[in-house]
């Protein structure tokens, strides 16, 4: 497979996307307002409000709630991901493995229905979590394109894959929010640095390798400015695989909690990594175990 | 002097403050609208929008560069500090030693006139420091009461002093900007912990003594909410010495600068420390060099 976005192999540089946004073809009709479609190919994300019932949010936030409790209890999981410095769980993996609620959440038509209209394939769960950042203590990350470290240390040729956050509390200004550069996702950046061995257990907890430079954020941050996702629980934010994301740390006692599914196109499966290291283990990065997601009409 | 609010002492608890925050006599004409010294009084700080002009506000913003630039070839100078694991500078102290502009901003009759009005006294500085929070890296400042600290380690003997917050960049909500709980000032948390010695030297880059415990503070913010102060360049933020702020850290590429002062009723003046230590220096604590300001009409 070639290497059509490459990084970490020197300086930092940034080049246009080489790939589409929105891959239904034009005559289609859209799942959701055609308007929402627009948006998404020109900001890289919508945010999709009122689509579950009050009782499916609750169901969800229960289930958030028993998960973490039983992650608490098990430390040692290599799926369950601290704060530096602390025992909060902050990310829990495999969301399939471990809940039926969050295995039929993602087969759901309302997403993976969406998911396969703009990727237009068949689509598979390329990692899943839930990501718990708690109050008070809640740490930044920094900015990041999720492609570049998909495509670098999984192998994932193509942007032709999605993220989906399902929000399971209130996303205030203050509490560490999700922002996102506009329009990033159409710029590629490559990275400074080599990868180092074992990156994800350090870059789960604070990336260092695969950021784009102070400079490139500059520049793109001064043309198209930075939306701050604020939302009430259930809302979904939907964004490109290439969408530079990041959140500031959270001081305030509101925690903040999503559910976090990639879907990916089953043609853009992954191949051989794009650095010299082994690949990821299995719950970052499906790869041995890949099946096409079958429609559900709910959780 | 009577220790009106321990603090440190063992359990950290939250008590009624003791002392009015608006002293100036029922009938007084006050200096800026009357429904804004009222909010004051309610909430614990104000902000004024529009007092200066854009050419006294490009002069505050061209001093506090120079000032950092000066800094930054002076990075063994005991007056500022940088952030924790960097070489920007985060604070410069003693602004009326360095500053002609600055020395004339605090004398200024739109803010000292104020500070006299609401403390119905002459006033001092207490403190005076440019803050400048850089892009990228700036790092949180946890919640507190600036009072619980003035009190515990420089013996400010009661809550009669506000601080004024000149902004000289703009506050998003996305870089940082400072947050407050409104009506906490009304309350007194005592703090958990004894103050270790040269507490100052840490507490300047990431306090973690007088610091209200979660609790504390969730029960607050449950009633009372937090308010997110953004605003332009040239805006005051009012607020009194017991209002209990902090900030988030700051991944965006917009820093985050102002002046801020700290103007003390002269019948307030800082007697002994209420605890074990020794004095904090005079660029953080006026003591030996106490004197009323004069009036002046502009910078």
């Amino acid at each position: 497979v070639e290497d059509t976005y490459p990084s970490r192999k020197g300086l930092s540089s940034i080049t246009d996307r080489q790939d589409p946004v929105i891959y239904a073809p034009q005559n289609s009709t859209p799942p959701i307002d055609p308007s929402q479609i627009e948006q998404f190919e020109q900001q890289g994300f919508i945010v999709l409000d009122n689509i579950f019932s009050s009782a499916e949010i609750e169901a969800l936030q229960d289930e958030s709630a028993r998960l973490r409790s039983t992650a608490s209890n098990d430390e040692q999981s290599e799926k369950a991901y601290t704060e530096p410095g602390h025992h909060e769980v902050r990310s829990i993996f495999s969301l399939h493995e471990n809940s039926t609620v969050f295995k039929k959440l993602m087969m759901d038509e309302r997403l993976a229905g969406l998911a396969r209209y703009i990727l237009n394939d068949q689509v598979y769960i390329h990692q899943s979590r839930l990501n718990y950042k708690p109050g008070f203590i809640g740490k930044e990350f920094f900015w990041h394109s999720d492609f570049e470290t998909w495509h670098v240390e999984d192998g994932m040729p193509n942007m032709r894959a999605l993220s989906m956050s399902v929000t399971l509390t209130e996303n205030h200004t203050h509490n560490g929010p999700l922002m996102l550069i506009p329009g990033s996702h159409k710029k590629f950046i490559a990275c400074e640095g080599k990868t180092p061995r074992q990156h994800h257990l350090a870059s789960l907890k604070k990336q260092e390798y695969g950021v784009p430079s102070n400079e490139h954020l500059s520049m793109l941050v001064e043309k198209q400015g930075i939306t701050t996702v604020t939302s009430k629980p259930g809302s979904v934010i939907v964004f490109d695989c290439n969408t530079l994301h990041g959140s500031n740390g959270n001081i305030t006692p509101h925690p903040r909690a999503n559910v976090f599914f990639v879907y990916n196109a089953l043609s853009n499966k992954v191949a051989k990594p794009f650095c010299e290291q082994p690949p990821r283990p299995e719950y970052l990065c499906a790869r041995s175990n890949i099946k096409p997601l079958t429609s559900s009409r709910s959780f």
